[in-house]
């Protein structure tokens, strides 16, 4: 019997306990031993609850208590969460987590501690909710040089998007009824602005080249600015606009990471994610292209990767999951600025298109100043893009091609 | 150091050599050891390759030499393969495999042996290629309950398909075309008959399910019926056909499976998997759909999954790796002519449709003989179907909504 404790009682807490409490026989297969919750922590009074006894305030009922082996951070945020799981990892506890934030701001960190605790500290629903992706591209990487990593990591925003390109809506309009149908916050502007993605591509980029990819270090664009006219020009090259985190790595472990909106053929895989579905491609030198797909938040699915974890802890009690990255001894960031690449350019100027080499016009619409137009650039780097295009003029990025 | 030995030097045998000469640093930080071929066993000679010392005609050698601890059979068929995968297993090493015909047949008993040596017996190459699909989909059944595992299985058959959808082409054409690229073998009967597929999902629904399903109950059609107007009927809904390999899992234990082409909705992720790409889809009841997506066959792709298998038994020598299944002590498996389902049906006969409850009519089109009408039906059961069908009529499954 492995006793383990939930920390927070939150929408994931809550299915967390709901799927250990209805899939014990199961869990007990699959683990190898019966797992059984001792705590559950929070800060909010459940005296409803029936396993109100299992409640506590106090994280050192949890900390000091020997036969807690298993501890799931479920609370988000950086504070507690990060004291806690510290401690709980130095006291040689398994930590699981669905919190991105976290991982990838402390992660360096607790996956040291993990390592000379020998215990595990795990975070496969930190990314792509419910998608097993970790460890698929710890596996593809076994014996592949991942070359990139990439997806839509974001499930508000692709919602906004699809709503966007399939019914017409403007940004305001999809936004209103992605928050009216909760799947945007109030306040959207971790979603929105990228933020979000931000967090998972960097951690999706720290696991792929083993260093430690700073979320601060990624440069991080949102979808406000996208408009109806962007939507039509992009569909008039048979494309969808979506957001995606980035990540390439050139054979010296540079790494090129952004967070932006892209245009993408309908001919790539990824183009028919929509809703709120996320999807990861991972580009291996000998594998080619994998692609992982499936539901990226909601209570169930996120908590099943966490349960997941919490099986793959209790199958390894005593011995490492190799999962982890180190702190790199140099700055491995190579500078998007610099980082040739194809743009969709929206702009009053016509006459645009002929400052750039290989560049193709793709029309004209009405857009709220007047005519707008629209076409594709050859590849330039976004400083030499920047000096031609003047204020009013707008840009998304093309998807790199492999 | 950890030898290893690789028997059959083929497309995929000789990709693994590849992989492991050529990523020989990288294999040792993954896992932990380095990795050094020792043998290959091959009935060819070899006196041109650089490493022709490497070679020989004996399994002899391979089996009594105890410093091979990692087998890798990628011979392919049942004989040999089956005899010397035994003996190396029964002598505590552990094999890996591409080879799924020798895993559908005779996994059960291999498996079990591989437990009783504590080593391993992983074959993560022989469904999907290059997708890492079994241990996800053992890392999915962690917390969920796997009511379904679908996909597209074989690339030959998704190429053929894709062909007669995009251009327009018949089925004899498109395979015409598949042999001419080398998509195709000269006698094409593994692929377009569906037997290729049919090993593959019989060993996900024994993975998924934890009981054999043996290959040879799974009812098994192939694409060599789909004609013109069956694509034309399809595009008329907005679908497509796809040769699907289809399991779904009762709460009792009891196992629905077949391979047979299937009319999927341009609304389903699964769709748009074209050309020689396969993609296989689970469903678990927490996480709702996931589906993995990338190169089901070719050198490369299928060497990279047999060696992120090497590197996985040599990181657990001496442990082992839960992928395992058992003989179901009773029959598991549903009769699926009882199974009810929709159908695309085409008929010369237009009043066939008023015979179906729930059934509408898609449109007609000029076939061989004649004017053919096609018409989906409500839910009904083969048995029923076939009861109202003449001779000339033929039918399409739908794909099951989950």
């Amino acid at each position: 019997m492995i006793k383990v404790a939930i920390m927070g009682f939150g929408t994931v807490g809550s299915g967390v306990y709901e799927i250990i409490r209805n899939n014990e026989a199961g869990l007990e297969r699959k683990s190898g031993h019966k797992i059984d919750i001792k705590y559950i922590l929070d800060i909010r009074d459940f005296d409803d609850h029936a396993e109100k006894h299992l409640f506590t305030k106090n994280f050192d009922d949890i900390l000091n208590d020997d036969e807690v082996k298993v501890v799931i951070e479920v609370m988000g945020g950086l504070n507690p969460a990060y004291d806690f799981s510290k401690k709980a990892l130095l006291a040689g506890k398994s930590v699981i987590t669905s919190n991105k934030e976290l991982v990838a701001t402390h992660g360096t960190e607790l996956l040291k501690i993990a390592e000379e605790k020998n215990c595990n500290y795990l975070f496969e629903a930190s990314v792509g909710g419910g998608i097993p992706i970790l460890r698929p591209l710890n596996q593809c990487m076994a014996a592949n040089n991942v070359e990139a990593v990439y997806g839509i990591l974001n499930g508000t925003t692709n919602y906004i998007l699809t709503k966007m390109f399939k019914e017409g809506a403007a940004f305001s309009e999809a936004l209103a009824q992605a928050q009216e149908l909760g799947y945007a916050e109030r306040n959207p502007e971790a979603d929105v602005e990228g933020h979000d993605a931000c967090r998972k591509i960097a951690i999706l980029a720290s696991l792929a080249s083993g260093k430690f990819v700073d979320y601060k270090n990624v440069a991080t664009e949102g979808i406000t600015g996208i408009t109806k006219n962007d939507v039509a020009f992009a569909s008039k090259i048979n494309s969808v606009i979506k957001l995606v985190g980035y990540a390439k790595f050139d054979c010296d472990g540079k790494v090129y990471a952004r967070v932006c909106p892209m245009v993408i053929s309908k001919e790539h895989q990824m183009s028919d994610v929509s809703d709120v579905f996320n999807a990861v491609m991972v580009h291996g030198d000998f594998v080619d292209d994998v692609m992982f797909y499936g539901r990226g938040a909601g209570k169930l699915p996120t908590a099943s990767a966490v349960v997941a974890d919490v099986v793959d802890a209790v199958k390894h009690l005593g011995r490492r999951v190799m999962i982890k990255w180190e702190e790199p001894d140099k700055n491995i960031m190579l500078d998007p600025m610099e980082i040739p690449t194809k743009y969709m350019v929206r702009t009053t100027n016509p006459m645009l298109v002929n400052g750039f080499i290989g560049a193709s016009m793709i029309g004209n619409g009405k857009g709220e100043n007047g005519t707008e137009y629209a076409f594709i650039t050859g590849l330039v780097t976004e400083k030499q893009l920047k000096e031609k295009l003047g204020a009013a003029d707008s840009f998304i990025r093309m998807l790199p091609e492999a």
